[in-house]
């Protein structure tokens, strides 16, 4: 029975609590949030105990930590729980700084803990069998990939101010896509990136020294292509898409939609839009992401380099680098370029 | 160069003359209607002429004629054309009575000219592609068939009261589908079926002793299903697919839609609904049904049973037979079943 | 907290189980089967205790049982479980006998307890929808159903010998969806069905006395029409659908798909085919009339006519009685009609 | 009744000449072409006559002429054309050379005759049926624009080293795109492009100075964005879509198919892929496009600036010096930015 302990008792570690406890051999044990009462009733409904994070890391029967806080805290609580000696899951970003990020991998390599960041698009029935065909050579070599990520409407201004930019919190799940699709772990990465961008939707949002629609072009060494397009406001809903052309085909990941209703009338067919969100769309992708950190887990002794998890830090690293990129490209109006 | 005269200036004859016009090695030397302006004034755009009848079947460089003149006239004009040795194109049906479409099938034997029937369906890009995959044996053997045939509207009640029911009227063009698809050129056929409907768009209609709204079930001598169901009034368009259920899959042919445009907004997602009537989803099948009756008349000579053509005046009397009998088995409540 | 009793430990007791599991305010507290090591195996898993039906239903702190055994068990455990004052949640069929069931609904009735049957179709997040959409005029009044029902393989052969045919096996689910889409809580009903088929998958099946493919077409009191199309082998998949033409429209419930995947190469565009088999398509279906069953009971003291279900005894009752006429129909090539 | 001369008897020319001959109101009555027996040809099948340039431009009776020979003799024929006070279609580019192209438009203008460049696609039915529910408000305004556009194979390498460059031979198309959906009439206009791509289908088209795959981002001065995606090769057919983010939905315009026939089997489900080529999938926009050209012509005098016709020779040199300016970005690897 691994034993877990989870920080954040919000929206997104209430979903995490779920599906832990829906796993056979684990047990969520402890529940730790600012907001004590968040953690309490969690934890009532779960069987678990609400306590401070302090407690939760020196209790020796914890394997592992999920860490579903707000973005500033990731980096202190991967540090700690890296120092207890746990293995963690984390939500992305692993931090805004990319220093602090890759201080973070350092901590955690040095620990010789695992840790994976919850890049959950990697785990959608959807995005996940494109992969697998793609890497099956379903289509011959990929060449070019097209990844449209819009949100149903922006979130509220105080969120954004401290979020970093459309480009760290939003395009991050898009730069891990493409470095999931295009890079073939490791055997291509990005040379040249350009971003831009304009805000469409809000002028508050402008105000806030932000943006709410970009659109990035990337080339890797091996001269791959890929473009990202990205809105915070897509009336229609949750519009998340890609598809990647090959030397023989393509393979396009469309949106799930929640029923199979279709109408027709004088004024033409009508089916569902797409799933509302992403607690909608990525349900699924929720589950198995927590049972394949869990069955990592539970599979062996994991290594620091969470080689074994389909997302590492070093992932999530990766993508933060990109989005700095970015931003630093939209804002200079040039392209970046890295290093061979 | 094949010299063609046309019987019938309305709405469908004006369709045959213009593709008879585009197509090469064909002249349209004459045009009949019994309206004369509304002949005179297809004549003259086409470069034809336009005369009675007789002057058209005794000029001798006359090979064949197109009847698309109104189905009362249908079964007197082909066995004048075929007593004067004019091969022939007729619209459907042959004649309303099972009776006189048997004789004018013996009376083009007799003359030994060639008889094909407009059932346009067989020609429609969609249909034949499907049953030549069929007949191919993408799906192995087929087993069960489905058909959807709606009209957009009711016709004028005068048409309806003319028109022979909606059994001989419009299910005529299901009973050829039938046939096309399950029989297999004659090796298997209908031996058991049974018709229901009602009258649920407008009491006019069943107070002229018609319905508007009917399902189809047939049983072949060797267990094949088929299943028909028709309505005059669909709101969304005119509605005309089918599919095929076989030992090793599915064949679903759909309807053909005027445009690509998708729309998405908060209601969901649109797409074009279906072409509208006969005159657009069918303009292509038109267009390559004369092309077919044209080129198979240059082809060689045609012999009396019109082997050569996809629609025979024999599939013009079989369709009849099971339009017939679908009306007596709606009227009497009871199934129909066919002598082996 | 309700105390629930699960009988039958098989597959899709297994799936009742846990999803009774899932529902908070809710005990699985007892599971019988006669075959003992799954019952306790199941009980293990779930925290429940694995005992006879008997010491189940002498348990007064039991409010419900779930039948989930063979369907020759379902008559005696439903007259059980009245005469112990239980609530019942009872898979489809009630019995294969129509008389039996009747009896079964009169214990009900007599004991006061609510009894729900489990079409879960009614559940499926898209046929409820379509339903409620319906219901609510989006496209005016009903007039034509088209059901599709098609298994992806047979089953074995002993289990079809004991099925009741595949009228009452297989169609007895679209019969309820019939009854469901087209009459309107009892405001229309059945008033001619007429059933054929065919054996054209296995000549096993023959010789056992069933078929495996059937078409079957009904018309209600106000002349609404429905054609039924089954088939034991669809080798795409779980072929569930059905359409509703209506005088302002059509709704049209389509397959399920297990993921969004397209893929286009020289061959053409390819999507994923349909989910699988019922446990996969139903699974939300399972899932939430479990819920419904629960929260009906929670919500008040249920009575005897289990008027609060969505599918009562009653709709079990009458779905086999259509079931019965299709099989006679089917037996003498001649329809049944009911009386008004 | 117009008459018009056709410069040019090749694949393109062929299709503007039947397309002629079936519009009413018009002659075709000269038809020119180096290659003395492809004018004949063409000539005799549709009763013209094959002339030399000259000869044809120097008879009165003739209204407007119909450049469709190779890109390297536009603009002489332009020149020449205009000079003669001619009407001129003529296919795109005006001139690989901006330089050359303004000076065409200039003496366009100073002739006072109408000028009509072949940007097709602004005839095909799906996506001029975008434009016109775009500019009627349906998704609000217009922010982002996806452009997907891909020959089914690279064309031969003696047509790449004169071709001009992807830029300028292929993407002129997508830039015309561009300017007809989102810059609103001249209502706005790109202020920032970048370009990048590789050549990935064949080295030879590297060692030839060209590329095979490229990616375009624009930006509007209003701040709308822009997607260009561009290969030579998807070897699943011609690939010819886009979409329109808008404040308040998305339009998307698809490919074409054939035909509508749906497949399943075990392998799933299958239909038809896009149209094979720009003949297919065009054809119906080179019909539109000839019978708007002429309707234009015909409704009055039309004027030297062409601004009656939907494509203009100023769109055709704006679209070439979008071209220009990729295949500037694409050799330094910086954006291009344009004076406000």
């Amino acid at each position: 029975m691994t034993q877990v302990a989870l920080f954040g008792a919000g929206r997104i570690g209430q979903i995490h609590a779920s599906n832990l406890a829906a796993l056979p051999g684990v047990q969520l044990r402890y529940i730790s949030d600012p907001l004590t009462h968040s953690a309490e009733a969690l934890a009532h409904a779960l069987g678990a105990r609400a306590v401070a994070v302090e407690e939760a890391l020196s209790d020796p029967a914890i394997a592992a930590v999920v860490i579903a806080s707000p973005t500033t805290t990731h980096s202190d609580l991967i540090l700690r729980a890296a120092g207890a000696g746990k293995h963690i899951f984390c939500e992305k970003p692993v931090d805004l700084s990319v220093a602090r990020a890759e201080a973070c991998a350092a901590a955690v390599e040095q620990a010789g803990v695992a840790c994976m960041i919850g890049f959950q698009r990697r785990f959608d029935p959807t995005f996940s069998l494109l992969q697998t065909r793609l890497r099956h050579g379903e289509i011959g070599l990929p060449e070019v990939l097209n990844i449209t990520s819009r949100d149903p409407a922006p979130p509220p201004l105080d969120y954004l101010k401290q979020s970093g930019g459309i480009f760290r919190d939003m395009l991050i799940h898009d730069f891990d896509v493409f470095r999931w699709i295009l890079c073939e772990e490791g055997r291509d990465e990005a040379v040249w990136l350009s971003a831009t961008g304009a805000c469409l939707t809000n002028p508050a949002i402008a105000r806030a020294g932000d943006i709410d629609t970009a659109i990035v072009s990337i080339r890797t060494r091996s001269g791959r292509l890929c473009q990202i397009n990205a809105s915070r406001r897509a009336v229609y809903g949750y519009d998340q898409r890609f598809e990647v052309l090959g030397s023989k085909g393509l393979l396009l990941a469309g949106n799930h939609r929640p029923t199979e209703v279709l109408a027709m009338d004088a004024a033409g067919v009508r089916t569902d839009g797409p799933e509302a969100f992403f607690l909608e769309r990525y349900r699924e992708a929720y589950r198995l992401e927590m049972a394949h950190f869990i069955a990592q887990l539970q599979a062996d002794a994991p290594n620091s380099r969470g080689g074994r998890f389909r997302t590492s830090i070093q992932d999530g690293v990766a993508a933060q680098r990109l989005a700095d990129a970015a931003a630093l490209s939209f804002a200079s109006g040039q392209p970046v370029t890295f290093a061979a």
